[in-house]
């Protein structure tokens, strides 16, 4: 069934269907507006993503259900990177008159898969007809106790660089799904890691707000845009430079394996590639055991990948040989690249 | 300059430089999320609604300026139909990449120009470049007392039924810009007035907060879809029926004008019509004159229109002969219609 035949209101309520909820959501989907108890003394914390199809997911690669889960996960990552809560999301939609109902039927099993594991409530939400392509565009609002939030703009001069994981798979998904052909004989589970990275990357969650929750950080965002590019918004925000060690940066196994064939340095995946969605953050030295050890009772494999320097510095990288280099802020550009 | 010469990072800064902001915004633009303090014991109310060029408005008859405007208007009237005090908005654009800066440029004097207005700090968002039309998704965040919120639901058989103000203005705007040259002779002051309800609608806010503070309403929705269709989603939702004199009904004089130069009845506009973006209530008899004086305080015209019944009356129409015809909730549909 096309959504045309369905309506407004038919599709509203096939999509909103008995969706699951939390006690602090005092009214949700079917109102002018939802009505949420974020509680005393909390903070409220609020983020807007939008995935386009052609540009940030392609149906010809991902399912409808990884599309979903996508959706809500680059939201989520957002608000890990804050050190907030996730809670509660609302959900508007860009629709061609022209789509399968079913499409949109297994988008939203994704959206309702990753809310139910990270405890979120889909409270709200719009639906529009367009000329353009299917647009997911997600809000998503969290909590966290006064003052427990943390900015890119906290980092100070001698503070390490630690990341919680390691980087490359997204983009190497991504190269993968431009010209598999030339992915010929990499290992499937290789294949599949690299796949899953990009198209349902993990938010990290628990990473986030066990380092916030605990103080262990000056500053932390995630990497959607790449390590070097997010790093220079951190740099930028903190008033700070950078020195990056290149022997420390972990890369993703998926990212060794398959930049070779597509004539990439597995590193400058690492460097430059987006999508990633592990956070980034900025600790005083004191607090590196106890920042390793909450990520690791997570489930994290951290890393500590360098140091913040003094402004004038700008961002290096340096090698195991003792030189040093200058290190470009380059990544994905949403308005000049597409997939 | 097009948008694709001016990139992300560019464009964002070109947006959102010197936005105006809150005392309760612990952290605006600028950040992985934004972060908001609602206060002690305050609920925070949250909506989202997109415009698509071609759908929602179009770029020959609205000035950039309008165009902005009314897209943070439509959420704010949703916020106002819950008696909430709007605080925060983050944006959301989807934008074709050959895009005139300028046009943006005017888009965003006026969002900010509204949120203004209305006391509102824009406070996120995102950019995601589309081969489909401009697209401005809007996330208005707002706050009331706890158990202060009104909803659609709790109407109840005997309650009056109250309208903030005139009908059908919006909808005889769209009748003149889908063809002008029936318009010819019309004043021009109806001409105007019918222009400004379709391209710059005013969200009720006063009024909306002047009656829940007071408690004097038991359920409340904004006229967005169409009276009747507004109506029909009040009396689905508290399980009423209901019924309206057509005599109460007040149509905007832009609409007796216009309607019969269309080969329409004034009365089908201000029952059918949307985007009036007047508020719709239900309201205990004996709270009336309470309701009445707090909606003229704050500059509205209201008028009692009819009142609700019991759920097996279904929707009905009384005129003044004693006369009673079933009323149908047909209005609006966002994915069968268009402009």
């Amino acid at each position: 069934m096309r959504l045309e035949d369905l309506g407004e209101f038919g599709l509203i309520s096939r999509l909103t269907d008995a969706l699951e909820t939390r006690p602090d959501v005092a009214l949700g989907v079917g109102d002018d507006a939802a009505v949420l108890d974020p509680g005393p003394d909390m903070l409220v914390v609020a983020t807007v993503d939008a995935l386009v199809a052609g540009r940030h997911f392609l149906i010809a690669v991902s399912t409808p259900e990884e599309i979903g889960r996508k959706a809500l996960a680059v939201n989520l990552s957002d608000l890990a990177a804050m050190g907030a809560e996730p809670c509660w999301a609302l959900i508007s939609l860009l629709l061609p008159p022209s789509l399968d109902v079913g499409v949109l039927d297994g988008v939203y099993a994704g959206l309702r898969h990753e809310a139910r594991e990270y405890g979120v409530a889909v409270v709200g939400g719009n639906v529009a007809a367009t000329d353009g392509p299917l647009t997911l565009d997600v809000v998503a609002l969290g909590r966290c106790p006064r003052g427990a939030q943390v900015t890119r703009a906290g980092g100070r001069p001698g503070d390490l660089l630690l990341v919680t994981g390691s980087l490359g798979a997204g983009v190497a998904g991504l190269l993968v799904a431009r010209d598999p052909q030339r992915a010929a004989g990499v290992a499937q589970n290789m294949l599949q890691q690299a796949r899953s990275a990009m198209v349902t990357p993990t938010p990290r969650v628990a990473a986030g707000r066990a380092l916030a929750s605990r103080r262990l950080v000056t500053a932390m965002l995630d990497i959607s845009d790449g390590l070097t590019a997010d790093l220079g918004h951190l740099c930028e925000r903190s008033g700070v430079g950078a020195e990056l060690d290149a022997s420390r940066i972990p890369i993703h196994p998926a990212a060794v394996e398959i930049a070779p064939r597509y004539g990439r340095e597995p590193l400058l995946l690492a460097l430059h590639g987006g999508e990633d969605y592990h956070l980034l953050c900025a600790l005083a030295p004191d607090r590196r055991d106890e920042a390793l050890a909450a990520l690791q009772a997570v489930g994290c494999a951290p890393m500590v990948i360098g140091r913040l320097t003094a402004p004038d510095a700008g961002m290096t990288l340096r090698y195991e040989d003792g030189s040093v280099q200058p290190l470009a802020a380059t990544g994905w550009d949403h308005l000049s690249q597409g997939i």
